[in-house]
């Protein structure tokens, strides 16, 4: 299968995560949204709403939006309810986070890392502060009662929680106020199998990893 | 169970639109948005997100989200594939509606029609249009292949795209220009058990609907 992807987004790094917590073979296709990437003709075939990551079966069918493609990766491993309640809190939080949660933490980390925080961007940035705080509170509060999101498990809704709430500084949150949202990063990040993607490791300026990715 | 909705709000309507579907018994209990009923202390208590539609089990057990709730309630049924890819392809479109859809339509819809679109509120109702547009098309693309969203069958995906879609034109969007995704709507309006819910009744003044819910 091959993953079109960008390490800049978080929504993609939650399927390279997915992909390493679970050894999934796969071709990483990397995509660079700020050269207009997704909106080439090529790609807008692929996936008309423009947007990565995109997974593409040998078969030629596509997947679009990242939480779907972690759950159809992670189906029949413990990560993803197989039905039931269990499936269903996770969808829960991953729709939350789809609507509460990244359109005011990523866009604010977008606004502020990639576009350099410019004065004209400088008002949707602060509205987006409030969303932001409002998204960690409800995570505080269930991360108060339970080790993980839905539970007593580790599942996809972590991961897709995880992706951009563990740069979250880089959208201006700090989340010194959230003391059980740490613990549970802490925890994600202590578990088995739990490798730091690509983008991550640039991030912290890590050098010695060796891609494991065919094109890279 | 007990469902906690406003009739105002298309994310309930989705709610009710598969519980008549499915002929799922239920207690209906209004909560009125625009009056704070979402933000009350004993609302927050059972879903901190301070958002509706939310569904409460017998023993208990709240679920929040209303693509969730949807999943949660037609599992088992032919509006759920079980798994695999015909599964993760409901959930793309859900995410969609969520990300793509929604943001745009439903809100340009509420400015509109529930806030009277006001000076202030001017250019981001504007604003809305373009996505919203965009969210058509790509329906409109799919749809013109597809009888529905995720192929032949009818899924929960068509009941969350449907519920904002057909209303979009309180929202200020033509479908004029929409022929595949016009034809669907009538596709959905014509299913077996479809019955209008009642704020589509009420929209349209027809007064000789018999409430079927308990408290009501």
């Amino acid at each position: 299968m091959k993953i079109y992807g960008d390490t800049k987004s978080g929504n993609c790094y939650k399927v390279e995560l997915v992909c390493n917590l679970l050894n999934i073979d796969h071709e990483w296709i990397d995509v660079d949204i700020l050269a207009g990437g997704t909106k080439s003709d090529e790609f807008l075939k692929k996936n008309p709403n423009g947007k990565i990551p995109l997974l593409e079966l040998d078969s030629g069918e596509t997947l679009s939006e990242s939480n779907a493609i972690l759950n159809y990766l992670a189906s029949g491993s413990d990560l993803y309810p197989h039905g039931g309640l269990a499936q269903a809190h996770v969808l829960q939080w991953q729709f939350f986070e789809q609507y509460s949660h990244e359109p005011f933490i990523a866009v604010a980390r977008f606004i502020n890392k990639y576009l350099g925080l410019p004065a004209e961007k400088a008002d949707e940035y602060a509205a987006k502060q409030t969303g932001g705080h409002k998204a960690l509170q409800v995570m505080e509060q269930q991360l108060t009662r339970t080790p993980f999101l839905t539970g007593e498990n580790f599942t996809t809704a972590d991961i897709s929680l995880y992706a951009y709430t563990h740069v979250a500084d880089e959208g201006g949150f700090d989340l010194e106020a959230y003391p059980a949202v740490r613990a549970w990063l802490d925890r994600v990040a202590a578990l088995p199998n739990f490798r730091k993607p690509q983008n991550e490791l640039e991030r912290t300026n890590m050098t010695a990893y060796v891609c494991r990715f065919k094109n890279l």
